[in-house]
Formats: C-alpha cells, structure tokens, sequence
C-alpha cells in the first residue's frame, strides 16, 4: 500500500517493553554520556568569530556550511503582506539516517548521544548520521562520520525510507535534508560505537513524552515510521488499546488513492490562492532590522536574533569552534487539534506558506506560532485559542528542542489537544481534517509537511 | 496500480480510428480556423510597450502577467559554473486544462483551435482551457474564458490527472502550471464552442507526428497519459503492434513500487551531488547582456534575446497587444534514446540541473541542447553524436514549437532515436534508463520529469 516503506510491517512491535531491554535505562545513558565530556558555550559578537565573514551577507571562508542572507518577502498568506528578515541559505543535502535492526525479535534504532551547542538540554539523542556533506567530507578536519557508508552505499540491505524532506521554512532558504531508513538484518553485526545505543520504539516514545531527550533530526526521521496494517503471519498479536490504539487505527486510515488524490487536489488549489514572491538581498538593505558587529537583530526586538557562539566541547567532531547562530524570541508553539470522526481520530491541518519553502506551500499543525513575535491580538493566528483549552483535552504537552546545530535555545512546545467528539471548530478553508495514514503517506512524497508537523507526529508514534 | 490517474484505464481505446469520426479531418478545422480570423506579429524596441515598465525588471503595469528578471547562476553541472541570465518570473500557476469523454465508445478530447503569437505555425490545438488566473480574471478586461469552472468546479466529474508540474526551467523561474485531465461522463452533453472540436488519441498522434500542430501546454497535458494494463471487461481486444505496441507495453513496464523507490534514491544522490545557486539580480547587472530600449541581447549574440512584439489578432481574448516576449537562437533539439532490454523498451533520461526547477534537479531526455548557444565542440552536451545517427534508427523527428505566448520561434526539434538492442551506450553516472512506465509514473508525482521531456513523451503516444 505504501510507496516507500517496505519492510516496516510491523515496526510496531517495536513498540513492545522486552523483558530485559538492550538499554534498560536511556535516560541514564544521555546522563553518563553529558557527564563523560565537558562543554562551554557562551554568545560572542557575530564579528569576532574565527572564519565567518560579515559583510552584505555572512558567510565561512571555507564557502561551505551556510550563510545568512537577507530575504524580502511578498505574500497574501497571513496578516503581514510584506517583511524583510535574515535567513540561512544552506544549500547542501544533509543526511539524517536512522538505522534499525531486529533484535530479540524487536525492531531497535541505533541512536546516538550528541552534544549540540544550541540546546538548552545539549546532549540529546539524533538519529545514527546526522551529517552535511561538509561534515562528512571533513572541511573543517574533524573526525570521521561513524556508520556513513551504510547510507551512502546501503548495498543488500533495505532501504525502508529515503526522501527529501524541508526543514524550518521560516529559517532556511529552500533547506532540505535526505531522510533514511535503513534496516540491517537480524544477522549483520553492527557494533555499537562510543555515543551510540539502540532503542526500541517504545523506548523513544517514553524519551518523546518527557522532551529535550530526541533532538529535532532524528524526529522528522521517526515522524515517516508508518504504522502499517499488520502482518498476520508475523504473530503481532495484541493491538494497543486507549489513546495510542486511536493513534494506530489513525495511521491505518483514509491513506486510499482516492483520498491521496482529493488531498493534492485541495493542496494544489490552496498553493494556487496563496501569493510567495522571495528574493535574497544584501543583509543592510533589510529595512527594520540591524547589523552591527554584536549580531542582528529587529529594531523592535521581535521576531530571532542572530548572533555569534563560541563553543567548547570534547565529544564532538572539531573540539572548539564558533559559528552564528539563530535564537528565536520565547515562545515557540506547535499544536494538533484532533478530534474522532466516524470511529477515526482525526487532525486538523493547514495549508501554510512559509518564505524557505521548496513549493510554496506544505502541510502544517493546526496551531504553529512564534507567540514571542506577536504584537497583539490582531496577530495571533487562526484557531489560537485552543492553546487555552480545557486541561483534560491536552494529550500531548512536552518541550522539544529544534536543531541545535543552528538554533539556539529554540525550545517549541509541543502540543496535541484532543477536543470531544461534538465539538464543533470552525476553521478557515486552508485548514483540513485528515488521519494520520494520509498524512504519513502525504509525507513520505516530499515537500508536503513541514517540519514542525513532522515533529509532531513523531510525538505520537 | 497509480496514483492519480483514475478510469484511465482504456485510454488506449481512443487511439482507434473511428469509422466516421466526429472531426473528419482536423488539420482542415486548423486552417479554417486560422482564415477565419486575421493575425498580424511584428517585433518592436521593447521600450515601447505600451504599459510595461523597462527598469531594473521588466513588468506590467498592472503587477499582473509576468515580469523579467535578471538572475545570477553558479553550478556544477554542465560546463559553465557561473554565468548571468534574464529569466521570466510568473508565480502565477495556471491552469492546463483537457476535458475527455467518451463518444460511441471512444475517448475523446476537447482541443481548441488557437492563436498563440510567438509560434512559427500560429493557430494550433491547444488544451480545452489554457489560462492563468490574470487570464480568467480579466485583468487585461478580454472575453471569458470557456469550459474553465469544469476545472475550476468539477464536482461529479471524474479528475483523471490533477498536478502541479514544472515548465521550461532555463528560461523561466519556478514556473509550474497545474494540469489537468477531467473526464465528463457519456451522458453530459458538452456542447463545443467556436474554435473547439473532439479529437481522438489516434488524431492527436497524428497531428504530433506532423509538428507544430499541438502546442505545448497540450503537449504537457497528454504526458501524463498512462497506458495502464487493460481491462479484460471492457473488451478493449486488440493490441497494437509494431513500434507502437512496443511503446504500450514500455507504459506497462517497470513501474513497481520497487522500481520507483529505487528510481527515487538514484535521483536524491543526483539532487545531492549537483549544486545550483540561483540570485534575482537587476537586470542592469548582468554581466555579459546588453539591455536597452530595443531589447536585452547576449553579447556575442548567444542563446536568446528578450525583444517586443506587437500583436494584432481577432480571435484572442484582446483583440490587440503587445508584449515582451523570450525569442532564442534556433537550434533547440530534444531527443530520446532507446533501445530494447529484456525486451521492454527502454528510454535513457538523465539528471539534469536548471536554474530555474523548483527542486534544482528533473529528469530530462538523453539530449537536451540549444546547439544555437554553443560555441564549440567543448559546450556540446554528452551523447550529441546521437542527432548525427543513421537515419534507419529515427523514430520519431517533428517539430515543436514551445509555449507561444512567451516565446517566439521557439521552435524545438523532437528526435527520438531507437539503437539496435546490442548497440552500446556509455553514458555518465546520471543517465539512466527507464521504462515508459516508470517514467510516466514519476511525472505523475510532480517536479520530476521537465516540460521537454514530456514533450517528447507525448509524441511518443
């Protein structure tokens, strides 16, 4: 039934608590990997950093990794018609791969500890590789890149997911990664290195619960994990009951090709309504905004910062370094409103266009906010109220990081709101109902949900 | 087996010839739509267009149409790393419209007779609707446009095809029109207007193999036909033979699930190893281009230039205009190689990076060249030998003319060249060849296969 997935029947049973777990406490292995190195960050001025070149845009000497540009912007989405903000413009294709093995007869995922400078909890669990080709062709003479060749050469082994996916459109310039899958047989061993452990499905999904444990990467890699129908010769016998068996009979829905067709139809009319006109320019000519050598910032102190950071670290590839960085304003919110529809829990999602994007327009959570950027009510997106709602309606509520490699202190909550089954919500036409089968299937074709959506999804596995 | 393409499955039907077909003859419908109506083009100094302002871009008083753009490139594909360029920037997505029905049985499409003042063969069939939405809002105050709320609206109506895909990458920026293939059902009456008459496939492939009877944007629309596996219910009993049922069973071939997944990975590594770096520039700042009041040329006269037309017509939606218009060198060949493997018809694509695809890379035929552009033997693309083949091995050698509404004597040579089945080809790591069917399957899904390769795929019908 699915296009990409193949082999990931029953990922579910990963889902499972083994008896004696491979790693019996993941928390404790974050803990003991934090304490085992040393790190120091600190905010210097963006014109004091080693390498990185301030001018009418910033860039590395090398001419790799990214710059930061700035970006004039057009568009009949939401109430600002016209803005002008900075933006990183990276446009090499990083690897975000996860690889997964069935061990014990559950499937587990090899993940790794990493300190990233950005986050507030700065050692977290991102996917097996996690690697731009600047990191992994050793531009700046780190270390190698540990498992690489298994996605770059995947050889016999299955390759259960590999698609472009978009990241942060409001904060990289037409940015996309290569998201994989790959699963090695049960046969293969595959050591694991210093830093590395494996997980089970469950075991993420308690890490998801508690926030900061699973870094942004390997979230959108878990956000194309399909929840397919089960294979009834594997002997997965017992379904989840409560809130996460609604989950998995969600995912198992309303992913036929008719609905996938009525779905892109109604996106494509929503990409032809909504008006995006870009065009990079110098970084002085953003009117609103200043540049000095502390760093960049909004006149009226809305919006991020860029500014400059100094890093020290031990367990990473380069030891020291300093590079700019984009700290959001507080505030950063993402939420799903879903609600049951004939026997399905459904979410509500909206047509979004957002500046970076590849198409204009992806798929986005009910509810995606930068609360710290509003002026006022007039600014407040459609359907903020829910953020309000009754307690008991929360299903989801944790703090999850965004990729720290570039962000700094960008902690988004991550909300799921489940209103009852009579509560009626009155929505603009941009936004749509859908199971989470269609929009896992919607995902795995490319740039049709954003990364925010992703990473919410990935909190519902 | 498809995605999208819904009770298309005796599409092949259409491709008999009825014993007394509603349009008897319809190159004699072309020419007397043509003399019912008088045309008059005439190049004029770009400066003086009425209601177009010549500056640091080029744009309509209205902020409507389309606007032109200076754009700086740099890339590793081809041989030329960085180079300047006007480009056409037109956000606005149309929409390319065919409505289909079956008549005594046999499908039908409704073609219009049309003006289009850049081709060389000015009246030609053209889609049922061909229209942006600065067209059917009347920005320019012209007639209505017929048949568009079957699109806009379908309603009951089956949408066979419905997607967004990308047109000519090097001379327009992010362009993408939505196709569309709606089937009304037998008993609806569609009474057909002046200037529109049903065509069969049958006619059509006619008409394409003659040339410059069927624009571009219908050209677009047919690609996307499948082939698909017959019916065994709906009688459809005969197979074709010859060159024509080795073209079916290529549409019927290799498009597994598998094949694309595999298919897609091969293009991620493309996507990731070829870069692009596109800029809007002003005009004034391309190096290399003169731009006055008579038009932007090249300057040694290479690739295009941008010059003003004058249009006198009766039968458009104005009766009188003048426009910018893109007017290239002669030259423009695209052709397919193929050959037989395991026996199924093989088609050899390549990997090709244009400044203007929305995702940096599409599929494009085996050659794909402005030989008007090149200077010497160091610009010719890979496999240019081909177009020097024996004449025996030619199948296909039409041609074409691109969109008539931007560009003027933008006529396109269509080669596709059959290589006896033990002739060998070495071609660079991103050719491959597929199948009809795989890459009928993959222009389904959007941004993968350019506008001159479905070209090509529609004259191969």
């Amino acid at each position: 039934m699915s296009i990409l997935i193949r082999g990931a029947e029953d990922f579910l049973s990963s889902a499972r608590t083994l008896e004696t777990p491979l790693t019996p406490d993941p928390e404790a292995f974050l803990k003991e990997r934090e304490a085992a190195s040393t790190f120091h960050t600190e905010e210097v001025p963006l014109g004091s950093l080693t390498n990185w070149h301030l001018g009418d845009r910033i860039s590395h000497s090398s001419g790799r990794f990214f710059a930061i540009e700035g970006l004039s912007v057009r568009t009949n989405f939401g109430p600002t018609p016209q803005w002008y903000q900075p933006i990183i413009v990276q446009p090499e294709i990083g690897i975000l791969g996860i690889l997964v093995k069935r061990i014990h007869g559950v499937h587990h995922f090899l993940m790794q500890a990493k300190m990233e400078p950005g986050n507030s909890a700065l050692v977290q669990y991102c996917a097996t590789v996690q690697a731009t080709p600047s990191n992994y062709q050793r531009v700046h003479g780190g270390r190698s890149t540990p498992y690489l060749d298994y996605f770059l050469d995947p050889g016999p082994r299955v390759v259960v997911f590999d698609q472009l996916l978009s990241e942060h459109s409001s904060w990289y310039l037409y940015k996309r990664n290569r998201n994989m899958i790959v699963e090695v047989p049960e046969h293969e061993e595959v050591p694991a290195a210093d830093d590395f452990t494996w997980l089970t499905l469950g075991q993420l999904r308690g890490l998801l619960a508690q926030g900061n444990r699973v870094n942004m990467n390997a979230r959108t890699v878990l956000s194309a994990i399909a929840y397919a129908t089960p294979n009834p010769s594997a002997g997965v016998a017992r379904e989840p009951d409560g809130f996460h068996g609604e989950i998995v009979r969600s995912h198992r829905s309303g992913a036929s090709d008719d609905a996938l067709a009525s779905a892109m139809t109604w996106l494509i009319d929503q990409k032809a309504g909504f008006s995006l006109d870009v065009k990079r320019i110098d970084l002085p000519r953003m009117a609103g905004w200043i540049c000095d050598e502390q760093g960049i910032r909004h006149h009226e102190g809305r919006h991020f910062r860029i500014v400059g950071l100094s890093v020290g670290a031990t367990s990473r590839e380069v030891g020291t370094w300093a590079q700019p960085m984009l700290q959001p304003n507080p505030g950063n919110v993402v939420c799903f409103v879903c609600r049951r529809h004939q026997g399905t829990l459904m979410f509500l999602v909206q047509a979004m266009a957002q500046p970076g994007a590849t198409d204009r327009v992806e798929l986005a959570a009910t509810v995606q906010s930068t609360l710290g950027s509003y002026r006022g009510p007039r600014d407040l997106p459609p359907l903020a109220e829910v953020l309000d709602c009754d307690r008991s309606w929360v299903v989801v509520d944790a703090v999850q990081s965004e990729d720290g490699g570039r962000f700094r202190h960008a902690d988004t909550r991550h909300l799921v709101v489940r209103i009852p089954d009579d509560q009626v919500i009155e929505a603009p036409a941009n936004y749509r109902w859908m199971s989470l089968g269609l929009l896992n299937r919607l995902l795995r074709l490319g740039y049709y949900v954003n990364v925010e959506a992703r990473s919410l999804m990935a909190c519902l596995l």
